[in-house]
């Protein structure tokens, strides 16, 4: 799969995709990553990227033709019109696991990260195929939010993580937050490992974990389960927390 | 204020930090970033830090021990138990942006990013003050989601942005997602700018802004509206834009 940044920050962007899961996806070839500059794109002898808006007020935005130029050059130099252009912006629909794993299947994704106020919004219109946004807070650009997309969707291509770490293990727990992790050593100034973690029993040990993914959704996240439909089992082990509590 | 990221690529962070707002920010010296590797507080010849999951089970767990070192340094070279220490995990809280407007008041925001399945459980209970997620999607560590909180936090801060460029001036649309924005030129391939942006009417366009940001909101995020108590004149913005559209 191939990704392409849209980006002022070209170099940041690319130092960051080094490291960690993405670097190597890069590093094995499953992925490729390429930032594009808009700036390279200009035709004016400063180089001008961003203009002030139409009926005033403050602040910045940026221009249709360096960025439209940026996606064109992409876009010839990948896939073409196969491509998906994504534009990551606070108005997006937020991302959510469903839109990353549904995205694997793009050959092209090309980024485009905003600067300033925002971006020209014919270009939004006519080159951009979606909105992306993070969440409901505001930070000063997309790039890291491209970053994470990148990662994101890299972590679910095959060949990526191993076998073992596939990022598909989780699936039996679909849409509850994890259970407690803990490795050596076993007693910590008096925090003991839970018992059953070291009771060798695999059958107890998946209900017990599977009971606290549950509880701790039930207790951080209650609107996470009334979007899961509970199997009985779940139910009844959601059910013992619950009691276990008091 | 002061941000110190406990992670196993303290590279990256420093790398990526250098751009944009929080590149400025730092320059400007209104704000501290230090990043510091656990593996530089561990005790045996392999600098482990991670180790197999108690129970068994796919991928690592990050160890006690060298986090615990890596933030009591932080904290050290800091402003000690005044710091606030934040696990970066999805089983944190959503960040949103009024807990970011909340967070500018920290002198010192310790931000741990994990990688592998995750951290020893002991470690959050006792040292961590809270759990913070970006949303609910998996990347592959906790690196990216720190700059987030880091670029999120510091672009609140007095003197980051111009005033011009104020944080605060978007408060008149709070919770509201933004109106479209346009810049030179006037018409690109037939695509002309709205009339009034150019009429030079500065009621008008406000007025109309308003009735963008109320009407993409209503479309895009309904969600958003229910939690918001409309003026009557924000009402009336909206029941017009909803008339337009047929
Ligand atoms: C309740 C939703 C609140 C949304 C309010 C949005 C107000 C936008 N004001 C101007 C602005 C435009 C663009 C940015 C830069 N942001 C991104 O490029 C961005 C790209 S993806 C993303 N996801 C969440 N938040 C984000 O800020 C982003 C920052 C401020
Ligand atoms: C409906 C919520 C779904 C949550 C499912 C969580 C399953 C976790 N599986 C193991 C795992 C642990 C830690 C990571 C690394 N992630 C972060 O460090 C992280 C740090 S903040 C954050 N925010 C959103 N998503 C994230 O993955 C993160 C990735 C997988």
């Amino acid at each position: 799969m191939r990704f392409d940044v849209i980006t002022l920050f070209p170099e940041m962007v690319e130092a960051a995709s080094r490291y960690g899961v993405t670097g190597k996806a890069i590093d094995n070839g499953v992925v490729r990553l390429k930032a594009w500059n808009p700036r390279d794109y200009t035709r004016d002898k400063h180089r001008t990227v961003d203009d002030r808006p139409y009926g005033g007020g403050p602040g910045m935005v940026m221009k249709y033709q360096p960025l439209f130029d940026a996606v064109s050059e992409a876009k010839e130099n990948g896939f073409g019109n196969h491509a998906k252009v994504v534009y990551l912006s606070p108005q997006g629909m937020p991302i959510t696991q469903s839109l990353l794993n549904e995205s694997v299947h793009c050959e092209q994704l090309i980024l485009v990260a905003g600067r300033y106020e925002g971006i020209d919004e014919r270009f939004i219109e006519t080159v951009c195929d979606e909105e992306w946004s993070l969440g409901d807070y505001v930070i000063s650009g997309g790039e890291l939010a491209a970053l994470i997309v990148v990662d994101g969707i890299s972590r679910l291509l095959p060949g990526v993580l191993g076998d073992e770490n596939s990022a598909l293990q989780d699936s039996h727990m679909d849409g509850l937050l994890d259970y407690p992790h803990f490795t050596r050593p076993e007693n910590i100034e008096g925090r003991v490992v839970p018992e059953v973690l070291l009771s060798g029993n695999h059958a107890d040990i998946e209900r017990w974990r599977l009971k606290q993914a549950l509880g701790r959704t039930w207790q951080r996240r209650p609107e996470l389960l009334k979007n899961k439909q509970l199997s009985d089992v779940e139910y009844e082990l959601l059910q013992e927390f619950i009691v276990e509590l008091v």
